[in-house]
């Protein structure tokens, strides 16, 4: 093994490589087991899938092996609650308990606004005070007439009664499901913006919002259930299939656009577009503009948005404020409503959310509409708002989850997040999300668990029975500068240049999201992204680098030559690794064609030094871990053309899949049992001995 | 190297195993140069593109550094005709002409047929024989007034005065072009079959016959120019597209379907469906023969069908006779016509091609639309037959080249094959293409050269010119026969078995294709090949094996314990062998997390035994060529994740782009320069060393 490189040029002192070729290495190769089947694979995933954990998110020890101890593990599973409930005590408790008012603090006017974004009047998600007494009424009228009709609304009211926005009912369900411990729940600006955007183009929320609000929490259901069926069939990778650069492209497109939508607000525009591009809201805002609109709005506006950035700056910089970065919108809203009340402002063109005493919310189960000529659009926004809320939440999640050293099981993330958006749906909330704002300052607050969401909607679900009526005299520009001071976060010009050094196929992906969003839509934006990432993997696969590997001097270890120019050719032997996981049908006659080439190349310029001449081939399949019926036949035709040119061809390190296809397609055969090694080393001396034996025939 | 197995257990006695750790291997694996980014690998691919190229097709020796040298190589790029004319011999010269002779003899009737089958009536493409009078007398009055006009209706004869089919034009521009010496060029049945049907979606032949023809030049024009630009940008691998598995199923379908149409010529129906699925065509046959119909077509028709086919047995089991096969079907209209004739059966009910004096071809060049409502319509149905005869005849090409040991230039065969075409579709032709049973015929009359095709060319154009007025009584029966007898090649059994045999997810793809024309159409089957195909690739891609490697006793091999059960495991190293070329967003999430499974796992099933809990992971990334941000993003999550657990990890075998990117995104500072090995050995033998010294330390 550590001899000099001359011995390389000498063919006859072969045997002194000390490459130390196992005496059973050929066999091993031809004779390992054969691999799982498409069949074996598919029941061990499932079997796998299905076995209940012993040991899952929480602290908690192993449970006890009991006689209903299969019950308890199969109740913890769907209710990870069961299990950290279990070692939850006070001081945890405190810790949530903190982090849970001042979520709420934060989550009040964020909801608010988010509801505005998505095109539900925010009061419509809020008033419902009165419902109490109104139904409790008719209640008791139904109670003797209809039982049954009592119990609906009476199940109603539990779920739908205390409807008042999104922060309320999709916590609670997440809270006894969920895996992540910090994430906190409810709408978030880019699924309202995509929701509103997408409903939008099947019904115009102004001219028939009735059936709008009906197709909203149809697409939140249909959604949910979505959700719950990715976790069932363990579809969790779809999340994936949006990458990190995407998501960094897409949030800064909708960033953008979501905030171009709050101009509407922060001008006091009454007339605006539905759509989301650029291009058309700047046309609306410049057409609006021409019409008299009051300054106060925008003064408003702008004032609260720069309060807001001012306390997130010195929360930033002195950690121990940070809870006032959290309170200060809470804080915007009751100052300028009570600014506004005090000076009667909307009276002079301030605009104010107002309709709070609306009306009553009517049952939100009744207007799911599963059927109608809707439901097909409806169950495409719903799959596309799903897969983003899932993809949104699971990154946060996970983001936070690694901080804390845990681990998020995706699937049993997904079916939470369906049954609380499903349940959401029943109850006049829109589509549920882990919020990352939010979830970094519950983080912050010292959430230890999901009970910081509980007392998160609790703390809403109160503070809007009480404040309900205040909220008349909010100025809607406020809710503007709420939503856009939230906006900063999503846009991530650090990690765009960082993707830009690093990769620039992933910066293309960023940009295609972003561009797409910008001047498409946000669906637009999405489908872009998504063909630029998997035409990466395909353009991947069809030009696959195929190397020219050389020994290290003094060394058996084999590299690429272009990545290691120190590496040494071998005299006569041209060793090639193929660098493709999968030799299919569009790279197989590229890689072929491409070593033809070069055994022509070297065949044509080596005429003179006849003793250097290529005499054998050794493949170095190492990388490829699987082929296709294409990659087999280019085997076997560049087996058949290196035989015209009475070169061997020898297979080095065949993967488990490889070998097993070479066998079934007689390939081996073909080559010859004695031509497969384990090594490249042991490959390389087998050539090389072969030669010498040659050598020695003809003399 | 060659000490025991007992050696591993103790870590004291590492240096023993003699893993002779190259003192600079760590560096080198830090130190190699940037890999090619992709602008120098674009450049590098365009300038070898465009780089003439000293050896070429046919068997010439190299060109002569003479002062024109580079225009002649130019030339002999662009027709290889120059290249190998100067050794072209009289002896070839015979051969080529005997093979061109036996290839027309299938080629005329074949044409005919598959005229037919394009819904271009055979009369249209064959009749031309008073063109030169009439157009001759037409010249003269032209000459004395336009001499502009004359030329160009001189040229149009040149071209397409003799457009009596698609085997005249096309064969004769490839022979001058083309690189593949076998490959025969005429009309294909396929080809024919999927532009008939694309067609008459866009224009009814039945209603518009005029705008039908118009749109197949136009289609044929179109799909020469996008072959031509496929040839240009070097865009080879798009016929890569469709694999041999797809192709198969693809072929199979596309047989049945252009048997059950020529069910209309062989019952002498005279209204049949334009679909091409199984449903419509078994429908419009039911309906059809519950009118009365002439029993004698299908005696006609199965009569030489069994001729036909029994002459093949013939010629494969007598090599000598091939002949026979060859020309029976040209035999087989020369009697079917005879006897029609001869018994005037035309008048109790054979339908005969009769409309042979029909009138004038209008000139072709002026029938190409490039403007107008069906433009979009005919591009996309060029772009796909484009990629049809292309696949077809690359795959003819390359399979009879691999036999006769030379090299098919794909990008030049397209250049080829689109001038043909363009041509074709200024002379009346439609898209043409190389004929595997033609192809197959003209190697086994012994073609030397493409002169074989000019020599079929001449042929069939004076054999036309002269049995033209014959052909009014050939009955359709014989045509639709001739075409069945071509099919059964077309269906490949065998082939389909042996893909299900090796490769499941082949013989889906084949499956795929085969359903899709029978029950669709053409179109339908090609976009679910595609459709499987690529998801083959994106489902390779999503779930990647991930591999714990042992090491072989008594060598220093790493490999992977599933595939190799008599590796060992070393003690508290987890080695571990990432299976995908690609570490991407769809993949790297499931990767990090099987492997902090595996380690959790292991942590909590070796609680006992302390001593060999896994303290290190080493990271076998030669199978890795690439990753994006999003699989660092996966490594480094991994490594703090890692660190989080006290375990230490090492990078071993780092691929070129891999280590580069790791670089960028400063990951290498990460986990320390320390942990980066060029062989797993080293990696492993670090691991143990560091645990030994923590032992000591502890001590």
């Amino acid at each position: 093994m550590e001899d000099t490189a001359a011995a390389v040029e000498t063919p006859v002192t072969v045997s002194t490589f000390g490459v130390s070729r196992h005496p059973d290495t050929a066999r091993l190769v031809l004779s390992s087991p054969k691999p799982p089947g498409v069949r074996e694979e598919f029941v061990g995933a499932v079997r796998k899938a299905f076995r209940p954990r012993a040991s899952g998110g929480g602290g908690a020890g192993r449970t006890p092996p009991a006689r209903w101890g299969w019950a308890l593990t199969a109740l913890q599973t769907v209710f990870p609650v069961l299990q950290w409930g279990r070692t939850y005590n006070f001081k945890l408790f405190r810790s949530d308990v903190m982090a849970g008012l001042t979520l709420a603090s934060l989550g009040i006017p964020q909801s608010i606004g988010y509801a505005n974004l998505a095109k539900l009047d925010p009061q419509y998600g809020l008033c419902k005070h009165q419902y109490f007494s109104f139904v409790a009424q008719k209640q008791l009228n139904f109670l003797l007439i209809f039982p049954e009709r009592f119990l609906h609304h009476f199940f109603c009211y539990l779920l739908c009664g205390h409807r008042q926005d999104t922060s309320v009912v999709p916590p609670l369900i997440y809270a006894v499901m969920g895996t992540s411990r910090e994430i906190a729940i409810g709408p978030v600006a880019v699924v309202s913006l995509l929701l509103s955007s997408m409903v939008s183009k099947i019904v115009d929320p102004a001219v028939d919002p009735v059936t709008y609000r009906a197709l909203v929490f149809t697409v939140t259901f249909l959604a949910g259930v979505f959700q719950v069926s990715f976790g069932l069939f363990r579809l969790g990778f779809l999340v994936d299939f949006l990458s990190h650069a995407a998501i960094v492209g897409f949030m800064a497109g909708a960033a953008i656009v979501i905030g171009l939508q709050q101009l509407k607000g922060l001008l006091g525009l009454s007339h605006f577009t539905n759509s989301t591009d650029v291009v058309s809201v700047i046309k609306a805002v410049c057409s609006a503009l021409r019409d008299p609109w009051h300054p106060g709005n925008f003064l408003i506006g702008c004032s609260f948005l720069i309060f807001i950035l001012a306390t997130r700056f010195i929360g930033r910089r002195y950690k121990k404020l940070f809870w006032l970065s959290a309170i200060s919108p809470l804080l915007s809203v009751i100052l300028s409503t009570a600014a506004v009340y005090a000076t009667r402002a909307d009276k002079h063109g301030v605009k104010i959310i107002q309709r709070v005493h609306a009306g009553l919310n009517p049952s939100s189960a009744s207007q799911i509409r599963l059927s109608g000529p809707y439901t097909v659009d409806c169950a495409k926004t719903a799959i596309i708002c799903a897969v983003i809320a899932l993809t949104e939440a699971i990154a946060v999640g996970r983001s936070f989850a690694s901080i804390r050293g845990y681990k998020l099981d995706g699937n049993k993330e997904m079916i939470a997040m369906g049954c609380s958006n499903v349940a959401g749906s029943l109850s006049s909330c829109y589509v549920a999300t882990g919020s990352f704002s939010r979830t970094a300052v519950n983080f912050s607050a010292g959430a230890r668990s999901t009970v910081s969401n509980i007392v998160m909607s609790i703390t809403v679900f109160i503070a809007l029975e009480l404040l309900m009526k205040s909220l008349y005299y909010t100025p809607i520009a406020v809710l503007a500068s709420i939503i856009l001071s939230a906006l900063p976060g999503l846009i991530d010009i650090k990690e765009a240049l960082s993707i830009w050094k690093v990769d620039k196929m992933d910066f293309l992906t960023c940009l295609g999201a972003f561009v797409g969003v910008l001047f498409g839509s946000v669906e637009i934006g999405l489908a872009v992204a998504l063909a630029i990432s998997f035409a990466k993997i395909i353009i991947q696969s069809i030009r696959p680098q195929v190397e020219v590997l050389g020994r290290l001097q003094g060394t058996n270890i084999f590299c690429s030559i272009r990545q290691y120019p120190v590496a040494c050719r071998i005299p006569s032997v041209l060793t090639i690794r193929i660098d493709t996981s999968f030799l299919c049908f569009i790279n197989s006659t590229f890689i072929k064609e491409r070593i033809i080439e070069w055994i022509r190349e070297e065949v044509e310029t080596s005429d003179e030094k006849a003793r250097e001449r290529v005499q054998s081939v050794v493949l170095d399949m190492s990388n490829v871990v699987n082929m296709d019926t294409s990659g087999l036949a280019a085997l076997e035709e560049l087996h058949k053309e290196l035989a015209c040119l009475g070169i061997q061809m020898a297979i080095a390190k065949p993967g488990w899949q490889v070998i097993h296809k070479m066998k079934l397609a007689r390939l081996v055969d073909g080559i010859g049992e004695g031509w497969f090694f384990l090594t490249v080393g042991e490959a390389v001396e087998a050539c090389l001995a072969n030669k010498a034996g040659n050598a020695l025939e003809c003399c």
